[in-house]
């Protein structure tokens, strides 16, 4: 198992665990916690996949569906050791942020789209799952409202873009634009930096 | 017109009936109520479709749309009759249920997907639809938090699985899969079985 | 640029317009309110396309992407005009609806489908954008409880429907049905005709 994998491996639990405890909150019983957990960990790589027309990844090997299993046990036996390192999980969460924005990057660039294309997916793949998750728990989704997210996955965007146009290796665009998204995220939320709301008429 | 087919027909008939009474009590117009029951009806098995790159099978032939149709009808002209029938139309929703994770099953396994996928399949063939309905009315997916339903869908794919394990007939798998979902939703309903909630922190 | 493009560019706009309103009325941010408005306005040909197997219309030229822009910058910089020109968005608004209504049954037909699904694929372009802006907000959707709007588009497949009968030119069916949609859709509003109500048991 590469190092790439592990790091999406924990970006897939983190992003479970945080559907599970929202779920948990709205007292949903454990299948639906269950559901809730894998639709914030997968959503956004589906809908990419889908609109690639490719299958969804997670249904090409089970890992997925087993780490949100674990991330729902995590949650029901150590609820008190989720509280208490809520930061590790932020920190976490901001690591599988990353690293999804660039795993939608390369697979639609693969897949012949052009840079544009590939920046969208990018930010769908790193936000839409908690979107998903914020719908079925009948919440207005979060990253619309509150702290930089989805804009984390597009600041990332940007500088794939831009590392790519230097003419340097991939290797390096994807480790620039993943850094790009973990650091906005967590200095945005340290420095509570927010996007100015709109007013309605 | 065989057996199965019939049986299809009277599940598909019993979810969109679900989905316009519960648009009826939110003063959905009719449209929104044809929308809401045809949803109800079909949009389980529309995702399954989509996630094996395959043409939803409601776009294959007319049935589907003329069932919600009439289902939209019935609740018009009958509305008393729907429900004092309420418990018959109750076995026909848990026979919808047993019939669709079984196609759900069938099908995935068809696309040349394991078992696991197929089981997770059934399932978004059987519960997808109520949990969209949920979220076209605005509330909170009844099936994360109230009765044993999506279960039994999974109920009926560990049987499935089992079964086809002894190397039985393919038919025999599928007669026990149906049989189990259609007993566990009863029973489960009947006995006030249900899954244990989760609580927030 | 001919004529259809300013017109679907136009419909576009005016649906990125009604997304952004509604989102800044429900103090979204400005990436909020992007998503919500993209979403209005690619939102039904997006369904659409993953329906018919297609690849979604917006990821193949940049213009959607940069019209949502348009709208957004717009209702910040131009509020008070955009209030003021209310009228002229809901003309525009219809303007949409109609086009969309027609490329939607187009594309369907061009795939091989028979009338009765392009006719339901003319709806879900019109309308499923505004669906899903509303559950984005989490309101339930307007389309379902008020005013002639996905019923325009009904009208408008059935317009197209029997011109093509008559063996009439494409062009003709294509004009009388977007002609049709949006004549429904603004007299429906000035005489404040609604569809009945159902009423909850």
């Amino acid at each position: 198992m590469d190092f790439v994998t592990i790091l999406d491996y924990i970006g897939t639990y983190a992003f479970a665990i945080s559907g599970v405890r929202l779920a948990a909150r709205k007292n949903f019983d454990i299948f639906g916690a269950y559901v809730v957990g894998f639709v914030t960990a997968v959503g956004g790589g589906t809908i990419r996949d889908m609109m690639l027309s490719m299958t969804p990844f997670w249904m090409l090997q089970p890992s997925y569906v087993n780490i949100t299993a674990i991330a729902l046990l995590t949650v029901i036996v150590f609820k008190r050791w989720v509280v208490r390192l809520e930061y590790t999980f932020f920190l976490f969460d901001a690591i599988g942020l990353g690293l999804f924005t660039v795993v939608g990057i390369d697979k639609t660039l693969g897949a012949g789209f052009p840079m544009w294309v590939a920046m969208i997916m990018g930010c769908i793949t790193g936000a839409a799952g908690g979107m998903m998750r914020d719908i079925f728990i009948n919440e207005i989704p979060l990253i619309f409202r509150k702290d930089i997210y989805a804009m984390a996955c597009v600041a990332g965007g940007v500088v794939f873009w831009l590392v790519t146009l230097t003419g340097a290796h991939i290797i390096i665009a994807q480790s620039a634009a993943a850094v790009c998204v973990m650091l906005t995220r967590i200095l945005c939320v340290h420095w509570k930096v927010n996007l100015p709301a709109l007013k309605g008429d």
